[in-house]
């Protein structure tokens, strides 16, 4: 029988040019020294809760259920946001209770039923190293408790339960006379794909996409099926590989190039048959 | 006995600031728990099929050959472009044919002997996520194809084989004379070292290296044995660590001090004797 | 019994871009197949020893005591600067001999005594690759090496003891009148926060820390507890999670907002009693 090592994922907004990340991996490692560490990403922009929420909603559901998955963007360390873990049916969590999770432990809870997922303030010292600092709790907290729970500690053992973890504002798109979704660009990807948040489920109830045209500052754009839909530096809308409906430059960085930014607002209408 | 962990190494232009990687990984180890993930670079420039040719071809024969290599950089997704994978005597390979594998393909066969390197369309779709999006098959069929390779899949299995994979144009340095080499820059590194198309092999049909002038712009250099050959700050040629010529500045960066870009031409001649 | 598998970290100044982390990669496990790879940062600033040596400094401590440590900033790569290996009781170390590797040789010789502490030149070509190149030592010698030390090589069998390790000139902060530290900004991380040479021990020496003042430039700070202990925005004076004296701005950088660059002066004084 193989051995079966663990998975840890990391992200965080700690960069990728200090040691700060390569703390967090010794501390883990001298707890379970046969975790599995995955770098998912440590360029989150400072501070950035609401992106990096969306980035773990979207790795998430891709990994085993077994993972233990720790992020930390942290903006307000050693003030009173609380340190948490959270078991669910599609992997556990560790990091600040600041939103960060509260999308997949909602959809957990939803999906599976709310016994199936649990959450604790970490506050068991036990699982701490023994200094805890003031400005980095990911080395001196989160990290330790990871390593702990990937090593098969539970997350009650491991804290305090709590019966809600901190949610983000969701920003639905609206429906305007049943004729009109207003949405707004949610996300901007390093290839400058401008990401909004309006999905394939929204887009069905207005009609089908061939009759759909999708409108963002004074450009419109019929939904492409993907980027080579069009030449080689053209704009185009399309739904994204997450189901979310995007604008895109093929070759290139609709960021840039269309001046989209997150924010920025993104209206589909159905054409009226001629 | 040690159970050997299989190597999959992971080449993209996805950057490393969203989920896409992890996504993948996450993919991977659902599929193969034990794959040994090894991160080569997520940041080759977007769409630069060449650029990632070129650091495929770097880090390959270093590798154990049972290695699988995924590499996605995959501007054609989508489009009529094929998935592939390929197995050869120094690798397996995974990845859209858009060019990427040419040059290895060719040389393993040429070093190998054709019986011993197979290439598939990856047409079987029992080895790919069960839903397929337009625009990520990195997600859903490069990344679970390379899993199954990894776990003990053989490329025979995954898809319907082709006789040849797509390459890239070759652009070898041209003789003029029998006394002047003319080439061009290739690639330029992190640290701005500007890389060549000018093999050893090219100079020494020129002649011995310490007879050889090397001109770019209006410089001309003689070939260095090592960056710490000139003084800090200062401009060198020297064949690089692949065995190209290269120009670098000593402490600093020939493509931003030397205004030295991809495509910037290159020419080296013999001094005649006096 | 679980197989531990040995830990090699990897720290350079190669970037993420290219395929020379990856090439040493491959070397390592071409070697070492069920090596550990970790990797710490690939964005040192090209050839910044100074800064390497810091980084080092502060991951080290959290890993297992038996992991190898390669960090390849090696700007006389080439030239006469040697190659080294050390093994200490608070890990083991590869990487040119330019200074890198100074403070924590010293500080485990002090600490374990220099019985406990041994360093060779990495002159015995067996645990080289083949073909040594003028200008990739991290691939030809240091990978290699690494990766023979993880799989059980002693450090002895590698090379020829010396007795000094390099170390780079130690910048203390001097005392002023007894009532005043002056300092300096030593390093700037991923957030824009702005790290000093004074520690906790030497503020300790002044005074309690409410009844200092810091001075940088103009601007003059209060000690806060943590980033949070400001509104967003502003700046503060903390210490950081390594225990030295840092400039930040909450949610913000300080390195952009307050112009304090590597080399800027901190002044600590004891407030007068009033």
């Amino acid at each position: 029988m193989v051995h079966m090592r663990p998975v840890i994922t990391l992200t965080t907004d700690f960069g990728n040019r200090d040691g700060y990340v390569g703390t967090m991996k010794g501390v883990i490692l001298a707890i379970c020294p046969d975790a599995h560490l995955v770098d998912i990403t440590h360029e989150i922009a400072p501070q950035d809760v609401a992106g990096a929420a969306l980035v773990v909603r979207s790795f998430v559901p891709y990994f085993p259920a077994d993972a233990v998955h720790l992020v930390v963007v942290d903006p307000g360390v050693g003030s009173t946001r609380q340190p948490v873990a959270c078991a669910t049916p599609v992997g556990r969590f560790v990091g600040p209770n600041n939103g960060i999770f509260g999308h997949i432990w909602q959809q957990a809870r939803e999906q599976h039923g709310a016994e199936q997922v649990r959450a604790v303030v970490l506050n068991n010292s036990r699982y701490w190293l023994q200094e805890i600092s003031a400005t980095f709790h990911g080395r001196d907290i989160f990290a330790p408790s990871a390593a702990h729970l990937a090593a098969g500690t539970t997350v009650d053992e491991m804290g305090t339960p709590i019966e809600t973890l901190q949610t983000l504002p969701e920003q639905p798109p609206a429906f305007e006379d049943n004729r009109r979704i207003v949405g707004q660009i949610m996300y901007i990807d390093h290839f400058g794909n401008c990401i909004s948040n309006i999905e394939a489920r929204h887009l069905q109830q207005l009609g089908p996409l061939p009759e759909l045209q999708v409108q963002v500052g004074k450009l419109q754009y019929a939904i492409a099926y993907t980027y080579a839909s069009v030449l080689s530096g053209e704009a185009l809308a399309l739904l994204g590989s997450e189901g979310y409906l995007e604008i895109a430059v093929r070759d290139g960085s609709a960021n840039q190039q269309l001046h989209i930014e997150r924010g920025t607002v993104v209206r589909v209408e159905r054409q009226a048959a001629s």
